[in-house]
């Protein structure tokens, strides 16, 4: 048997708690029936009074992070802060001091992958980062392992737990966005500040991640499209539905041909009859097209306290079992500087398009609509006006054929100068997976 | 960049040719992206005559597997002939004569694999077998790295696409099973003998592997419950989709308190909107509930040339970066001799029932049955009779509530014994899943 490898953990939040608990109580006649002999002897946290309801021994909790980082018993340490700050920079001194490092972060390797990735390498340690996509679900794993023996072909995936509970919600109960928002955040599947949620930012994180891995680009992430569910409706999502489809915050990644790429985040018209329409709550699922072995679905809690823990520990297991047979992770030149891949230009992406006017009832609304849509050459697949209403007003849902987003984008500034049509035009995109 | 590493194949059928494919043509660039440098230099099959649609280096192809066994540059061994002989015998040269194996033969694993496991060790080398189970699903890499922190509660499992495409025709267009299992054959997803799918074999060699990972439990294959296919009808599928539920070939794994699990496959009543009644045709899907996690679903193609070769190739990757940074893959105990799990007998397993009578349209048939229910301690949920018979004989279909499957089988004796019952008793499990 080897040494124990110890761990340092730093941020003792929801899932800084989680992975004590795994480490300390549950996990501890798992670990020994794998024969993997892992050791968490500190915690670092600016909040060392706390009861997170487990018992740590004593003089295992510090205030001061270099506790953790200039202790040399330490092999690997536990990133838990999240964000930027000073995330980067402890995880850049870790390395230094040649400490292995695991981290939930995924602002962070969305935005400095490749810098991570480049100085991991550098220092020759192993830098795993399972539990910054999927919760619990091994797709950082799947992608980098399992399917290692295929071109990636496309990515779809709900990568956010909290803005799918607010969807289903909305969905099976016909409630409305703020009110399933408040009884998510009394549930604690959104935060008192949802926004990196709920505007898909956290979705998008994610998904530039896996396109990394899967792919090979190194894409700078504020250059792609994201748009959140602020703005969508039970309305929306009921005519979604009489009309066969489910609405997902959905990120998508393509491979083109020549070298490109299509990758955006927003909510999505998928058919109900699609695996993706199943997928309810907080639970998440990655779908992976590969050459060789086609359509692939990950599925499980993508968010909580244990289901992240628990990717947080396997990462752990991984670098104690590298470290006791003298070897690491080392990241190869495809994930660090990419492929030279061209992200596509959102208006240059072609989809198709759910819109819902809310159109004054009167002869010849329809012809100033579709007149402007031939204009932009956007086909229409069908028209409907769902329901009648008790005001002037009428909603009026059209569904395109495939169009480019270029093209809306010209027919929506068109649409919102027509006197006929009040208030919001709500603009889905749609996805036939 | 390390030395390339040489990889001999055993077995040129229809996986053989997709690892080729792979490793000839389709793979190249991929390989070269993610630095791997692999390199297949023999092919050992009694065939190498038969054209299988791909260009072969000259000199590579033999009938002789020793060419590949006494190779000292091959360090990689790709068995794929199938079954226990010579599979087993080969396995074990290969390991005598150091080489690294890579495996898609669940017979050989779920029958030796405590003795194979072992000899691998002993010989200090890494052998593999992702192939093994669900294709090209990453299901072994999944339970052995991604949920390796978790205590595996359950697993289900739909293992077998041949079984799953029979069944989806059956449900989908109403054909009985001869017919679809004809055309199931004519498109290349039934063997010429379909004996060891649709018996269940193949599942439940699959399933006993999955158990000896996620549990450590040394399993005799013989002794586990494994009921097959054969004897469903169209008209069960039916009387199962009215009462809301889907018939699928399930292969279920349960930890029990005291050391205790459950292991067994057979024909199974799944709820119609569970995630399993979701998977078709020749795709694949294992659900696993962890400690920590919750459920996981992995889902995908579970058979076919390019996912099984998928699976093989990661498997030569994973074990080339091994070799390359001088390490291997080495067996816990856990795995090896299991953790002492007692195997529940299937009679002293309690689940709920589907039973179809075809009775005699006369009074006090109910009465007969509903005693004998009653003297064997079985409750009964509900009795429906689905659709009225032209003949004297009714179908009589009873739902229980959870019986033990002793007392079941006492039950189903005495049906077997009564004059008003007619024909065969169908008697089918239900997984409230």
């Amino acid at each position: 048997m080897n040494d124990s490898i110890k761990i340092g953990l730093i941020g003792f939040g929801t899932v800084g708690t989680g992975v004590v608990k795994l480490l300390f109580e549950e996990n501890k006649p798992l670990l020994r029936d794998r024969e993997i002999d892992i050791d968490l002897i500190k915690i670092a946290d600016l909040d060392i009074i706390s009861d997170r309801g487990i018992k740590i021994p004593d003089g295992i909790l510090t205030t001061n992070v270099d506790d953790i980082l200039d202790d040399p018993q330490i092999g690997i340490v536990i990133e838990l802060i999240g964000g930027y700050e000073p995330a980067r920079s402890l995880t850049l001194r870790a390395f230094e001091k040649g400490k292995c490092v695991v981290t939930a972060n995924k602002a962070l390797i969305a935005k400095y992958g490749r810098e991570l990735f480049e100085a991991a390498n550098n220092a020759g340690i192993s830098y795993l980062f399972e539990a910054s996509v999927g919760g619990g679900i091994p797709i950082i794993r799947g992608l980098n392992n399992g399917l290692n023996a295929n071109t990636i072909k496309s990515i779809y995936g709900i990568l956010n737990g909290t803005t799918n509970y607010i969807l289903s919600g909305m969905t099976r109960d016909g409630v409305d966005y703020d009110e399933v928002l408040a009884m998510a955040q009394k549930l604690g599947y959104a935060e008192a500040d949802p926004t990196s949620d709920v505007s898909g930012q956290d979705a998008l994180n994610k998904i530039v991640i896996l396109v990394r891995l899967a792919f090979g680009a190194d894409l700078n992430v504020e250059t792609v499209f994201c748009e959140g569910i602020e703005n969508l409706t039970v309305q929306d999502i009921d005519c979604a539905g009489q009309l066969g489809y489910t609405v997902k915050l959905l990120a998508i990644a393509k491979r083109h041909e020549g070298n490109r790429i299509e990758v955006r985040v927003h909510p999505t018209l998928v058919p109900s009859e699609s695996i993706m329409a199943y997928v309810e709550d907080e639970f998440n699922a990655v779908e992976v097209d590969g050459s060789a072995v086609g359509r692939e679905l990950f599925y499980g809690k993508g968010a909580g306290m244990m289901p992240t823990a628990s990717a947080v520990v396997s990462d752990c297991i991984d670098i104690a079992s590298r470290l006791n047979a003298g070897t690491r992770v080392n990241f190869n030149r495809h994930m660090i500087e990419g492929n030279g891949l061209e992200l596509i230009a959102i208006e240059d992406i072609t989809m198709r398009y759910y819109l819902r006017f809310t159109a004054k009832d009167q002869p010849g609304v329809l012809f100033q609509i579709s007149k402007i849509f031939a204009d932009e050459n956007i086909s229409i697949e069908s028209v409907i006006q769902l329901g009648a209403s008790d005001s002037d007003y009428v909603p009026l849902v059209i569904m395109t054929h495939d169009a480019l987003e270029g093209d809306m984008r010209r027919a929506m500034r068109q649409f919102e100068k027509l006197e006929v049509v009040h208030g919001r035009i709500q603009l889905i995109r749609v996805e036939d997976i």
